[in-house]
């Protein structure tokens, strides 16, 4: 996905909510906006935003010193959704099908998201996606997909998030490779948060090699590659993912909350839907 | 008010906004938010949100070629605002309280606002401003002022607005002077559009000499100043004269809507929330 004109407010938004998670100074705060306001111009809107989310958040790590903003918030998420862990897999495993619902918990998981959306409310949020129905819906096809696939490569999203994906990953019942950012990069989940999500309990996880906060394949370490161009089964969770990979024509699907008008419009859906999409299918 | 770190991604929202309603061409657009990111560094923050409003603004105009993007936004604003007028009058002749209600209508017409809140509904908003309780409610102030003020100043803020302006002036029922702006800038009132909006029979219509979407009292005429320093009473409208007056210790009463958070914060109010201040006031 290209990057819209109004993901340029956008950058501001995210670099001074990361900002103000990284340090209380105002003078080093505005000085991190300062720096972004001379990223700008050399903002290709061909590129898609994660692209620009990059250097952005490289910009608040350089000029705040603090590496990884977002450790405490991404440890409170994994922990509140390990503690949810039971009642979900309760959800699961009494319902008429247990895949079809662990697939609407995985995306209901891609509301935690400190990037474009800090203000969620996760249980309210679960309950809406359990019931609300989905705005493109290739379920169907996905689990037709998943019946013969063999090598199956799941692509992470948001620290927290994670545990939902293992519950999917538990529900589909297969061998699965779950690739992570390969550096802390808003709270995108990282191999070491995948692991703390009792990921690696249920599928193998690698890093993708990406450090941006979504999967540049460009900037991807040539293992995940190997294994991107190799799968018979992608799943891309969340917006990032979404907006590195939508143009790929592979056996992917994306699964995602459209949480920005942005995303929403590019999907052909409104802000709050949710989506499991075909990569190959047009909308 | 000084300039918040919040303004920052907002003023690249309104220059999006803005650029978009001068031109369709997304390289012109992006080039003007290109020039607003190099500005950045050069907003000090202790300067009012308008005076890099300003700036903004200027930007939009030097890299469109459009002087006045919002004319036609204005033009519709003030004749929806028109078509109101019979019942509005009706609204303030009915009332226990002729005066205290124009008041609250002369509220409800700062909802008309392209910079800060576009998305407004003014019919809706007109009737929530009737019946809601003011978060800061210094009328019986501004009304004991009144009784005794010979030197009335009245610093409008958007057109439309100004037809609910008018009929604040009308229900004072005193010799009034009007101050609109010196130049079109996002969809301030110009003495021209003060004029359309009637005002020109009811009050004397004049510049403030501003070309800021506030009162930034170093640009303003020496004629303004005068007036300003010899009011018994000043009216001021609306969030931008807020933002660039409300150090003033005079004889000051703010009448607004708290359309952003940061406004609502210096205010210690919500948003949403409707205030009429007193300048000299404690909140």
């Amino acid at each position: 996905m290209k990057t819209y004109l109004d993901c340029i407010p956008c950058f501001f938004k995210q670099a001074l909510f990361a900002a103000r998670a990284a340090v209380d100074d105002e003078a080093i705060i505005k000085e991190v906006l300062d720096r972004v306001g001379m990223l700008v111009s050399k903002i290709p809107l061909e590129s898609s935003p994660p692209e620009t989310g990059k250097e952005v958040y490289k910009t608040v790590r350089e000029v705040t010193g603090v590496d990884d903003p977002f450790k405490g918030l991404k440890e409170e998420s994994i922990d509140k959704a390990l503690a949810l862990y039971p009642s979900l897999k309760e959800i699961v495993t009494k319902a008429k099908d247990p895949l079809e619902t662990a697939v609407r918990l995985a995306i209901a998981g891609n509301v935690i998201d400190f990037g474009a959306n800090p203000d969620f409310e996760l249980e309210k949020d679960i309950q809406k996606v359990l019931h609300q129905e989905r705005a493109i819906n290739h379920y169907q096809a996905f689990k037709d997909k998943l019946a013969s696939a063999r090598r199956i490569l799941y692509v992470g999203d948001n620290a927290g998030e994670t545990v939902f994906d293992k519950i999917l990953i538990e529900a589909m019942g297969r061998p699965v490779i779950f690739a992570a950012r390969e550096r802390p990069i808003i709270n995108d989940a990282t191999t070491e948060d995948a692991i703390r999500s009792g990921l690696g309990e249920v599928a193998t996880v690698i890093s993708s090699g990406s450090d941006a906060p979504g999967t540049v394949l460009e900037g991807c370490s040539d293992d995940f590659l190997d294994l991107f161009k190799g799968a018979d089964l992608i799943i891309s969770k969340g917006q990032g993912n979404y907006e590195t990979l939508s143009t790929e024509k592979g056996p992917i699907f994306y699964l995602l909350k459209a949480k920005c008008p942005v995303i929403a419009k590019d999907l052909g859906v409104e802000v709050g839907h949710t989506v499991i999409k075909h990569g190959s299918s047009p909308i």
